[in-house]
């Protein structure tokens, strides 16, 4: 069986997010078992699963990842929307547009520390679109 | 439901292609929903979800990914089959072997700016094959 | 048809392991056809699809992801866990927590030199745990 659900995501700021009540709330009841696919309609912003608890971790990400993808480098060519958005376009092909989750006994088989990101790396975005697919 | 198939690439040249044509042409009829998994039988070449629409995307990709990931470092053990060929093998798993999108209305849902990307890594590459998994 | 099973790893060392052999014994029989999704319920630890003949591939994999995501820069906030844990995470992030493998003819479909990877990021870890969900 096939569920599938849109998920919209409020303007964020840059940076990342940690979105799992929302994704739960938004996918309604879960099967016993199953995998739940999210795939993020953009190309520069990315779905993740990282740490849940420490504000942190997710600063250092942030700070972490604009080493590794610097903006202003005199060798892009795609440069017309801002010295955010090539770094942005790589950030979500390293972090990823796509999520797939096991459901287990009714519930996001996530380990204790697991929780779902929402990587926002433009400076400026608007609303973001999740299509979420349940298999059971 | 499953269906599979078996698609094929001509070689194509080291960089990022756009070769959303060619899955949908690959795989034929989709079903009303489901999830398309793509899956690539190599481990010098990588799947990808981006910007369908300005070549120069495609071609800053090149020129950051080759930043992040330098040939001919001397720490470098695995140099036998040539410098691109280690990069190659760690862009490969940064950008990831297998892609799963959302099929909906009986088409690849994919946000208005999304393609899907063929990342050739190895400067000399013969056909690559992928297998294309769809769910419904 | 939905079958999961849950797949313990020994602590392993910082580094990259293969483990398809330890996969394909701990799912059991495979289907004809269908997709096997694995997923690392852990944030310091991935799963990656490589090279699965020459160990040298691994080695320089750890050489690589430590220029990339390096230990110690006085940038980081997340410090507490020691200098390996912070760079972990974004590791993980970048490597990914879950794979998905087509499963064809009844085995996994697997291109010639594809094996899978238990990425281990933190310098001592425990056991860490798999779930993996097959469907057909």
């Amino acid at each position: 069986m096939i569920k599938q659900a849109e998920i919209q995501l409020p303007p964020f700021g840059r940076g990342y997010h940690l979105i799992t009540d929302r994704i739960v709330d938004g996918i309604g009841a879960l099967p016993e078992q199953g995998l739940l696919n999210l795939f993020i309609k953009h190309t520069s912003a990315g779905l993740s699963i990282n740490e849940n608890a420490d504000a942190s971790v997710r600063q250092d990400f942030e700070t972490i990842l604009n080493k590794l993808v610097p903006e202003n480098d005199p060798d892009y060519t795609h440069t017309m929307e801002g010295p955010d958005d090539m770094p942005a376009h790589v950030k979500a092909s390293l972090i990823g547009a796509s999520l797939t989750v096991p459901v287990k006994n009714g519930r996001l088989d996530l380990g204790t520390w697991q929780g779902i990101y929402f990587c926002e790396f433009r400076n400026k975005a608007g609303r973001r679109r999740i299509t979420a697919t349940i298999y059971s």
